[in-house]
C-alpha cells in the first residue's frame, strides 16, 4: 500500500510492529487519530511513555509494578506461605481476576525453552530459590502455575527437582476439562487424564 | 479487569479507546511494549505524535498531506481536468492503490447525514465549487466516488443538483456484482441494477 504522506507511513510502519496488528488496521488506527483532537493522541502517547519509561518490576516477585515491590508482596494479608509460580505478569492477573487466591506470587519471566534458547539462568530460577531458603518469611506451599505445554512441564519438572528437598509442599494447578467444555471436543490427552485424574463428586 | 499497576491501567485505557481494540487486546499490545526495550515504545509514541502535530491538509483537495498542497495536486503530469470526489482521505489512498486513475482529487471530508447532523456546511463542498468556477484550471469532469449507502447517494444527489449547470460531465464509479463475486449472494438490488445497467460486452 502506497501513502500520500511520509508522516503517515512512518507512524503506520510503527503501529504495524504491534503484535496481531497488520498495515490495513494499523492505517485505519492512525487515520483515527488524525480525525480525533491532537490531545487523544498526546493522552495516548504519554500513558505509553510514561509507562514504558516508569514501570519497575517487584523486587521480590518480579511482577510488574508502580514501586519497588508490588500491591500483592506489600498487602499484609495476603497469605505470604503460599507462592504461586507463573510465566508472565499478565498470568498474575488473569489469576487475581478470579479472586480465589489470596497467597502471593513468583514471575519467572519466561518458561525454559531450549529451541528459544532460554534456560534457567534466563529465568528468575535464583531468585526464586532465594525466596525460599532464606527463612525470613516461611514458605509452606509452592503452586506451579505453569502453562500446559512441552515448555510448562520441562519447567516444571526442574523446579520440582530443585525443590523437592526443601521442606515445602509443591502443588500444580488441576487439569482437567474446562468449564463448559464438551466431552466430544476434549482431545485425548486432555480427556484421558481427566479420567486418570479423577477426584471425588462433592 | 483490575491491574496491578496504575500505569499498566492508564496505558490501557487509552489504547483501549481506538477502534476495534477492546481492554483484553489492549492489554496485550501494552504488556508487549513493557517487554520491549524503551526505544521501541519510543519510536511508536514519537511517529505517532509527530504524525498528529504536523499532519497538514491540502488547501487544493484536503486530502491528507506533509505540506500545504499535496504530492498528486502538485504533480503535473496528473490529469488535472478531472476531479473525483471521495468522502475521507482513505478512498484517495484505496483509489490510488488501483493504479487505474490519473486525475485528481476532492476529499469532501465526511458525507451528508441528517441524523449525525452532518450538512453541506460541515463538508468542503463551498470548495469544490470554487475549484470549477474559478476557471484558473479547467476542470471537465467530476467522478462522484461516494460510497453506495443511504449517506452516499444523498450527497452524490446533492453534489448534482449544485454541479448540473456548470458545463462538466458528471459521472459515478460503476455499481454491480464485485469481481470474484458470485450471483447467488448479491443482493436483490445490486443484482437488479447489474441486469438494468448491463454493458456491451467487450
Amino acid at each position: 500500500m502506497e501513502f500520500p504522506s511520509k508522516l503517515i507511513e512512518d507512524a503506520v510502519n510503527e503501529v504495524a510492529k504491534l503484535p496481531g496488528i497488520g498495515r490495513k488496521t494499523a492505517l485505519r488506527l492512525v487515520l483515527h487519530l488524525v480525525k480525533e483532537k491532537e490531545d487523544k493522541t498526546t493522552a495516548l502517547t504519554e500513558a505509553l511513555q510514561r509507562l514504558r519509561t516508569n514501570i519497575r518490576f517487584c523486587a521480590t516477585c518480579h511482577t510488574i509494578s508502580d514501586e519497588s515491590e508490588c500491591t500483592i508482596c506489600r498487602n499484609p494479608r495476603r497469605d505470604h506461605s503460599i507462592v504461586c509460580v507463573v510465566e508472565e505478569s499478565k498470568d498474575v492477573m488473569a489469576i487475581e481476576n478470579t479472586s480465589q487466591y489470596t497467597g502471593i506470587y513468583h514471575v519467572l519471566g519466561g518458561i525454559i525453552s531450549p529451541i528459544q534458547g532460554i534456560g534457567p539462568a534466563e529465568l528468575t530460577v535464583d531468585s526464586l530459590m532465594t525466596r525460599i531458603s532464606s527463612g525470613s518469611k516461611e514458605i509452606r506451599e509452592v503452586i506451579l502455575a505453569l502453562s500446559p505445554t512441552m515448555e510448562g512441564d520441562t519447567t516444571a519438572f526442574y523446579l520440582h527437582r530443585r525443590l523437592k528437598d526443601f521442606p515445602i509442599k509443591i502443588t500444580s494447578i488441576a487439569r482437567g476439562i474446562p468449564t463448559g467444555g464438551d466431552l466430544e471436543y476434549a482431545d485425548e490427552i486432555t480427556l484421558g487424564r481427566s479420567i486418570t485424574a479423577r477426584v471425588l463428586f462433592s
